[in-house]
């Protein structure tokens, strides 16, 4: 399924004739489009295009279905599942320079925005309104590519994920129409939700190229707080407790003792390595108070200790950087090793019991496997630690995800809560929601794109 | 297209089979599930049939199938838009008796029902718990029927419409397959967004047997205020500025000077009859007098007059029955009338004008047209009250809907918020969404139902 197709090089000219130098076969432009985040070897597309409008996404389109080759868009290469390899060859559609933020309406708490705009540069762009968008999958991923992958991160637990932040795509189908899935409403009840069959399509069913977000006031009031527990479970059911008490936290991070240990290594820290919660609150300068101390004292009935507030805007993005750094902190722990990421998600009350019995499983392995999560969703992330020469290693990571995947799925839970399926996934996909539930979404794939030239041999392979 | 097929009438025999006296096609019965709350004609079914568990909703469909018999699933018969009106006739799938609560996980703020269990009797059963499901529409719809019109309602603006809140479904589709369109975890990445497919698909694309909705924490306090303002304008700019102070009020309802006098003649209430905004906020008992207080300077900003208070919860039942009791009450402002609901929804920055306009073209008609909504969502409804008999009332109340409706489109809104398409609104959504979009949603239904069974005629004409 996955092997390159014959590549028909009139394709080239014509986009030549199209684009002029906006198009490029150099081997040093296909190797940098031919590789994510992932673990997956790269797959390079024969040809890259740099667009900028949503018509010259439909004309590239349009070229490339007259010659039945692959598109597959491109936003700045930061997926976790391979989404963007060319498996099967073709156009690499970059979108990087759709970069224009359309239109920001304040007084309706939204923004609309070519699908190359990153999340950083928007929330730069309304800085002076008082606004910010608040999904932040922590990579500055387009939010093109942030729709494509249905992305979340550490802000889902209050503000939602992709999902509940889109409000409307323009998008280019795979025949070349343009559609417009939903009006500027805040809500609607007119007709299938295009807007979220798209929300998480990878590619697959047609070309995002302008995506309406709702936008959030920023609080008036933001604070951090950091605190360690002697087991992840304590954690575990600080969270659950607050959740259920209705306290509305905007980050629950959970980071393990390794991660921890990483941490310090990396941004040269002294925290205590211990299973530790990150914390935020956003609310009015009494609620934001009310609401940790709320907290602190769930945590402390949990067994928390050495609760610590951070509530100057340095000490707050200070703790965040290492958060968001944990991943490359990870990485340092073993020497010229690549991550093989899990991504399970399972409903909170189950948290605890598949962290812990996901622990027991780790200390069978060799391998360095650091664990951290946006526990308030219940969605952690392990990161497999692996010299990707090493078969043996490869096999080891891949066998605990599997283990990982059917533990989860076992307490109700999915095999991935924010990095999508891509080309890692299908088959724990299959066993999480059934063969009929695939063969509609194969369905679904073969109405919006019969020939299968959109991203082919992701999701659900055709 | 929607002229009642010819009834093959083995196929009663062959529900007895199934269903024993389970069966009816008593005139009575038949009458009460050809209705529903809007102003279409009666449309009977050939037959009614009262089911309890989704295999028994898989024998039904493939016993319809298989004769080639339309299907329409009901609830309470609550909807709007002719939604359930057996327009080609068949079998009308009451799925009230399917009344279970499967399960109320408390740790994870979620719920398996049965689709035939309303909101209240949710509430009712989940009392102690210290949770509530929030999504009011006014009638004690079903939770099927919620989901399957994308209900919404006054707690929309705080804890979203149903698009929010069902987290996965278990669905029968038109050749008989069932499946469970998610797991129960928070988030998830996994493949194209079946949920929310079927969220909003009126019965047209299979029939939803179970509903797996979140619940939020009931908070520690409430408290509901009035306020009355000399135009609509300033309840309008009030609402507005309280977003964007990112104050998380609950509820914020408009109602028009119309709408007060009819309310205090039905509740024999002495309310200014003058525009007015009722509003509920949630949180701890210091953040809901820090919300109330400073929504009350914006009003005071804004023209607001009396604000006054409800905190005590028999205080805060009357105000919003009272709101409930608005559609009613409106009926009684004209004998003998039957009412023509609008509900276009626009941005919220245009609603003040959208309003303004639509008081003023309705300054030229002769008919009695209250006005109300959920101006949080920027959704509001005229109720206009039309002699049904009279052909010459009914095209006015047409007239007025097409005006407004144009008018909403022309600001970037939607020709329904939260009441659906049903049979009304197929003409509007083409002019919202274009022929290329509705093509699209063609294609879908297709692929659900190829012989065009489930629920036919409404949405999409096939």
């Amino acid at each position: 399924m996955n092997k390159a197709r014959e590549f028909d090089q009139s394709v080239v000219a014509e986009l030549k004739t199209l684009l002029g130098d906006r198009v490029s076969t150099s081997a040093a432009v296909r190797e940098h489009h031919g590789k994510d985040e992932s673990y997956f070897p790269y797959a390079l597309p024969d040809v890259v295009v740099f667009l900028k409008t949503t018509e010259e996404v439909r004309d590239v389109v349009n070229i490339c279905r007259s010659h039945r080759v692959p598109m597959i868009p491109y936003g700045v290469g930061t997926s976790l599942e391979g989404h963007i390899l060319a498996v099967q060859g073709g156009v690499c559609i970059d979108l990087s320079q759709m970069n224009q933020v359309l239109a920001v309406h304040e007084e309706d708490l939204d923004a609309v925005v070519q699908a190359g705009v990153t999340r950083k540069q928007l929330n730069e762009h309304i800085r002076h309104t008082g606004l910010f968008f608040p999904i932040d999958p922590g990579a500055d991923a387009t939010l093109g590519g942030m729709t494509a992958t249905r992305a979340s991160g550490t802000n889902a637990v209050r503000y939602g994920t992709m999902r509940e932040n889109v409000m409307s795509l323009k998008v280019v189908l795979a025949d070349g129409r343009i559609i417009q899935t939903s009006r500027r409403a805040k809500k609607s009840a007119a007709g299938y939700d295009l807007t979220r069959l798209f929300v998480g399509s990878e590619g697959t069913l047609g070309i995002i190229t302008e995506v309406t977000v709702k936008l959030h006031p920023v609080q008036a009031a933001m604070s951090a707080a950091v605190c360690s527990f002697a087991a992840i479970d304590g954690a575990a059911k600080t969270v659950i407790q607050t959740l259920q008490a209705g306290i509305p936290i905007a980050r629950s991070e959970l980071l393990c003792a390794l991660t921890m240990k990483a941490l310090n290594a990396h941004n040269k820290t002294t925290h205590r390595e211990q299973p530790t919660l990150l914390l935020e609150f956003h609310g009015t300068e009494a609620s934001v108070v009310e609401q940790a101390q709320l907290v602190q004292e769930i945590a402390k009935d949990n067994g928390g200790m050495d609760f610590q507030w951070a509530t100057r805007p340095e000490e707050r993005t200070r703790l965040w950087e290492a958060r968001h750094n944990a991943y490359f902190a990870c990485l340092q722990l073993k020497a010229g090793s690549r991550a093989v990421s899990t991504d399970v998600c399972v409903p909170i009350s189950r948290l605890a019991e598949c962290v812990t019995a996901t622990a027991k499983d780790l200390a069978q392995s060799s391998l360095p496997v650091p664990l951290f999560g946006h526990v308030g969703d219940g969605n952690f992330h392990l990161v497999i630690l692996v010299d990707p020469a090493s078969k043996v290693e490869m096999e080891e990571a891949k066998s605990i995800n599997s283990r990982l995947v059917t533990r989860a799925l076992a307490m109700e839970g999915t095999c991935t809560g924010e990095h999508g399926i891509g080309m890692g996934k299908m088959d724990s996909m299959r066993k999480e929601l059934g063969d009929d539930a695939i063969d509609v979404m194969r369905d679904l794939k073969r109405v919006f794109d019969p020939e299968n030239l959109m991203n082919p041999g992701k999701v659900v392979p055709l």
